[in-house]
């Protein structure tokens, strides 16, 4: 029987960067807490973090709703930043310490198998960024944790945030490749449904600890799902074996 | 005395692709007198090579004046790809042979300091192309030749080839840093005095083979040059000794 898995035309691979790639909520923690421990003021680290992220989504939205025109997420994130720091009754940081917090978000760790999953799938298909993230931020995080993409993508170049259709359809034409030659990888089902909306196929990495020790994980299948892994490395080695045509559509 | 060297602010460098990094010449007369041999026709195929590259600047001079609207580089590479088949009288080649053959750009020897070079250089700045190809073409490439660059700058991206200023200016907004701390490293000087004319600092490496071994190389300095080095491990070398105080500015 000929290996005729749907997966077999996929050339490249992109990835949802905060939360699929690295740990933003560890990292950002760990950043706010360095800064408080040196400037003497003690706070609840871990809600710093989520409160930082919770106001990443409206910020978009303003800019997907055109009421506010281009803004890159380094500017949102003071945007937020600045309001916290307001809110969490958090002074004495000068321009220079508050800009170095800041771009705490290009100083994100992998997760433990990141680093090692994305090279071994960089052996087999063409990898990028597919992040709300601006090019510089995504660029110095790769440099930071050691990711190997070949290349970074961003809704920055085509200025339109996921999920508009746009910074989809922009890995189509940058990679020279059809769109369901495109595999969206992300630990969202709200990404993945948006770009198998577009034609992309899709790889779900649900990551357990995304949001704390406490985050629920739904595993279930979804129609707009092409595949379950558990992490990179599991998702390369599915890949092979669908490649080898151990894995046939079921 | 204090290290002021102006060349220490620095923090990325952009390559221009084409000649600087690979060769091209060499590349794609092999490529062309491999379908040649397979098909039996005989040409000169360092000729051919020649040609195909002379109608590069003249294709991307009508997408820069707007005789036509923005067309990448694989597209405005087969256009002239289907000329010159014709003026050489070569027939006989399908469509997707003909496809093929125009993605030998995608497929171009790095020179042979490249790789090396560009991995010393990586530790210490930020690494990326700024080429008139296309992002696809230099992923591609980059896959092929092992180059390993922090992220892909094209004129594609901003739909502006170079010369122009969008193209450079892209450097300092994509790679969040001012211009003045991005350098462009080209073999050839109009690119290199284009980037200075609009506040990039600049290194010249002469690529004494890019046009076969009658190359003529230019290697007077210019008021527009900033640093000029032999290949890339020699630019690393340079840059290193800035860093170290070892180079002033004279």
């Amino acid at each position: 029987m000929a290996n005729d898995h749907p997966l077999l035309g996929v050339k490249a691979l992109t990835f949802d960067v905060f939360g699929t790639v690295v740990d933003w909520r560890g990292s950002i923690a760990r950043e706010i807490k360095s800064v408080g421990m040196s400037k003497g003021f003690i706070q609840d680290w871990d809600s710093f973090a989520d409160e930082w992220r919770a106001g990443y989504g409206p910020s978009m939205n303003r800019v997907r709703t055109g009421e506010l025109e281009w803004t890159n997420i380094d500017a949102l994130h003071r945007i937020i930043l600045d309001n916290l720091l307001e809110n969490f009754c958090i002074t004495g940081l000068n321009e220079d310490e508050k800009e170095h917090l800041n771009k705490a978000w290009h100083r994100l760790d992998p997760w433990p198998d990141s680093v090692e999953g994305l090279t071994l799938l960089k052996n087999d298909y063409m990898i990028s960024s597919l992040s709300n993230g601006n090019v510089a931020l995504l660029v110095n995080m790769a440099k930071y944790g050691g990711l190997p993409w070949d290349t970074v993508l961003s809704a920055e170049l085509v200025r339109h945030y996921k999920p508009d259709r746009e910074a989809y359809m922009s890995t189509s034409e940058f990679l020279g490749v059809p769109i369901d030659q495109v595999m969206m990888v992300a630990a969202h089902k709200n990404d993945l449904k948006a770009a198998r909306s577009f034609g992309m196929r899709t790889a779900y990495v649900p990551r357990p600890f995304e949001h704390g020790p406490n985050t629920e994980v739904d595993n279930s299948p979804e129609n707009y799902i092409d595949i379950m892994a558990n992490n990179f490395i599991d998702l390369s080695e599915k890949l092979a074996e669908i490649r080898n045509g151990l894995l046939t559509k079921n």
